[in-house]
């Protein structure tokens, strides 16, 4: 059924498939007012377009967008916005192959398993393609939140076992220049230069690695999130896992905190400035499901690309027997750079959508 | 505003407060003709229940469910089905403190943030007990996964940083019995022993520990899942993150596929019995957001007790005074063994959702 | 699948059958900080409850609320309010004869249908009595509504053919002092007279009546509503023609639109006390799916009560051959006057939504 | 807030203002297998089209339609489908008189009350423009239904206080083929004539005139609704309250049945062919919100337009003086014929999303 939207208030609804005529999303529930051209949602989606180094897929798609609708003299109206990327360099040959035999730690067999049918040129709908309707999205979002002087931030903190050193978060500026500064996204520049060589010999043996990645949002304001299902680290955790090759989502402490005692975990509470502080953020912002007002911190773990040279065993479903696949196509060694901007997109999402919902709790 | 419901077509709303009148959930969306009654969910609502041993809270609640709608001559009707439990033994005096002076590591000061106003008696919404009406919900949705020959059995892996050695999950009767057969619900006896004594001296040093619990669903059929944003592992992550005290979910090789390459990671395709396999299942039964007919694997990282005996710093809200507290109520001091049901029955209500949703996918 | 939800923001979700142990409703969103007893939700439940007259349903129930959550120290505090009443007086015998005969105009036959199974006694879930459930919800919505100056009345303008002459909507408290003056909710005292002794006919005769009511909320604010599918008017047909025996639902000017031209229908837009107003209110305070600051006005066609005690034709389920059935129970002659309080608590209920939805809709 | 989303698991959301760069949809839900091509939406799209007639606004738009997703080789496949029809001949200038001085019976004045800016060329977003992405959607709906048996079609029953002669709807075919044999959609042919010549006079008087639309679903199975609040008819009369211009919403016998009694109302049940049916239709086909099996019926009463050329008072918002207009654009003098094929999409959208929600029902 109808699992293409995401939100309740700041909602987008996300559409277009790999190797299609193109790629969209229709954001509603934008408040009015809003000031908001292409160009703010163009510099996201080059952020997140392929073909933009070595170690990214080489397959070249402009990306440029086009508003359709919900604009007026610059600023949005408070009805649907609609965006549209269309797709240019797309190459089904190189995926003949796969319409029968599924790939391992790909969709194809899940998505056969689930609707009959499948678009198998380029992955189709659940090619990473479709990110371009989130980033689209959540640009509106990232937008939506500056006005409240809150900024989401993603880095990569781990790829192929080597570990970045991160500055603390209050440092975001000065992580935000790092991270930027290379296509690994690292913000530690020797971890990824480390990073880079792992990599160049991972393309050699025709393998992929895996990664984890940070997303911070400073500023964001104690008091969002609605318990008890929909809470803010809930919804987080949606947002993040569902994005294609992410496997585990921590938040704070995450992991570490099953080897913690509760006097390690506990964040002091203390009056800063005449405001409520904590001296620690193991929380990473969250507690009980509603933001404290301390910076908000998520990771997540990213699978190797399962794309990879090597021979690999499969099966035919055409004829029921074994088949070894070897994918040519271009593809990206490692995923988390290019993730990176996907996941500011949603943790933007997610943050939008509690700010409104924040504006309705109170008498 | 209305965060209270989970699921789309399988839904529940919880209600209640620890101290208020009681607790309970509506369940709607349940298919007519199935088998209930209030023997089914009391199983349930036994294993949660406090007072069960030394290691969790000494509130006594008998916890007798009484289901007040949807069911006739022992069948549900596809009406709603509401059950409440009504609240016993609430000790409401021990909370008087921390009225004005939020707890560390707990929902107050975010409640305050959030409504201005709370129900501070035991934690109110934000209590534990809220998840009576998951757990009743849950049991439902278990009958109803039953019918379909799928299990969802949750168990203890790590505590207080001692892990246990758990058995392949095909032999699912066994951990079952192991687990169930300890008060942490741990299905490695030498390692439930050494959490125990780790968990008695934690309470005699007035401390708490976190942990770490595995929650399994066997014989899950393939294609459940609803992509690109309500896939089956999104929906997963939302739901144990959503729980108290969980600060991380993974889905099969979770965290540690950030250190693995792309041949490591992907399971081989293969035909057994005529059906279609994997040979490893690091995806966790789980590609592109649709389940592939292995067992579903999840993991939560559950924090170390907030509601410790030592001395801990915070603030007074009344007066803009720093303060100390120290709490004295009933509190377990590691809480996955409890949370295994919890967990569970937000993994059978995901299931049951998508098991639903699975029906309208196809001409 | 799930459908007992009503409401986006403010959202309840109500449950229980005629017969069963009893009915209610869990009300989700309600902003923090409302001032709210079970005295405010009883009074509305005194004005839906059978057993008030003569031309009522003689069933005798207290329907005494009990709210079970969401509040403390009298005011909401922005978690769910449940709220529960028990079935006392239900008398299952007299509907045996229906378990296998559905009978016309009722429910019976289609709950069957698409249930396969259903609760016989008293209708089961399709029984008046589920609106207990909705009237407790709508009652919540009226306190909030009247915070912000708004007020919700109901009352009969037809029955039986005989029209009422209602005053201008301005003067609504001479309205409801009227309607309340008498069991049938007739502002006009002259045609209540004679729509009593019409249903004095009626009763004798073993048949029943339809009416007309209408509905009406004054001081709403300009700007509620959410084109182009959850308008006001949208949403307050569909709260209204949910209510069982509802077979038309008007806006303003309603199905006479259809014989006016453009200039009479139009209301001219003037400047009145420096703010803006309509000459006349053939919108119903609607244009475009948005309030616009005149009173909003619905009318409600109800049809006959389907249970009268002549012989009517049916079938036999079991039996597979015709039938005939008498309905003995007890059973209001003429609905409208008790679907006045319930059309109320629909209304009340959307406005309270679209009041919330429209504090997210501008930055 | 977003409320430009229709239907539960067969959804749509619809985007686009009347001078903007194109309208659209996305359908999100549409179950895979289903052979679709842009012929099957372009022929509903040609019957909504304006310029069609002398009665109808002259603004030429060829709207035609490209669908960018969700088909692989000519059938669905799960994913959403996404239809685009970008705007040709839009004209704003005409407009520029509307800026700050809203029109009397349009919804100038609530959408500038609610969002603060509106894109007032051509009425924005509440142009009748806005239905092309409905009709579009609906056409999706329509081929699925047509693949269960069902038919919707809708007609013209009454304009200007004429009143056409309708055969029974059983006679569908007939209905059809007179109902699209002329401009009116009016299949009663000589009603047909008068009601042109009614109109012919209107448009020389600068006038316009309402008029009554009958929608009718053929072979609807019975058993679809969800009670208590998503019932059949409660969603229809959403449906179609929710297009702009209409004022009521009428289900089977409508208002007439406030003055019918239970025996004239309650239609007779019968056994026929070995399957239950009804010897009347009094309940248009709907009994306690869900289908009977009989045809169901639906009518609106839709205003007439709001767009005369005579002078109207109005209001100039920016000065705050009284202000007089003519409007002077391409307009239709009566509206019902276009809303025709308006009206069956949402009624077809409506059946599609409850023929999915009956296959969850039963165990």
């Amino acid at each position: 059924m109808s699992g293409n939207s995401f939100g309740t208030l700041f909602r987008i609804t996300t559409w277009g498939e790999s190797h299609g005529k193109g790629v969209g999303v229709v954001v509603d529930g934008c408040p009015a007012g809003l000031s908001l051209e292409e160009k703010d949602v163009q510099i996201e989606l080059d952020r997140r377009r392929p073909g933009q180094s070595a170690i990214s897929t080489s397959r070249q798609e402009e990306d440029r967008v086009e508003i359709l609708s919900g604009l007026f003299e610059g600023k949005t109206t408070g009805t649907p916005i609609s965006m549209l990327v269309r797709n240019k360099d797309a190459r089904s040959g190189a995926y003949d192959a796969f319409r029968t035999c599924p790939r391992p730690g790909h969709a194809d067999f899940t998505y056969h398993a689930r609707y009959g049918i499948r678009d198998h040129r380029g992955g189709g709908r659940s090619s990473g393609r479709e990110t371009v309707g989130r980033v689209a999205g959540g640009a509106v979002a990232k937008k939506l939140l500056s006005q409240e002087g809150i900024e989401v931030l993603g880095y990569v903190t781990e790829l192929g076992g080597i570990k970045a050193q991160i500055p603390d978060v209050q440092h975001l500026s000065i992580i935000k220049e790092l991270a930027e500064s290379n296509t690994l996204r690292c913000p530690d520049p020797m971890a990824a230069e480390d990073m880079l060589k792992a990599l160049d010999q991972t393309i050699k043996g025709g393998e992929s690695l895996g990664g984890v990645a940070e997303i911070v949002a400073m500023s964001v304001p104690p008091g969002l999130g609605d318990p008890v299902f929909d809470k803010l680290d809930a919804d987080l955790a949606k947002a993040l896992m569902g994005i294609g090759a992410v496997k585990a989502v921590e938040i704070g402490a995450g992991l570490e905190c099953a080897q913690m005692s509760g006097c390690q975990m506990n964040d002091p509470i203390v009056w800063d400035k005449g405001g409520v502080s904590f001296e620690s953020n193991n929380s990473g912002g969250i507690l009980g499901g509603i933001s404290t007002g301390s910076p908000v911190i998520c990771r997540i773990a990213v699978k190797p690309t399962p794309s990879i040279a090597s021979v690999q065993r499969t099966i035919d479903l055409s004829t029921g027997e074994p088949a070894e696949i070897e994918i040519k196509g271009r593809h990206d060694p490692s995923i988390p750079p290019r993730i990176v901007p996907v996941a500011e997109a949603m943790v933007a999402l997610v943050l939008a959508d509690h700010l409104l919902r924040g504006k309705v709790v109170r008498v």
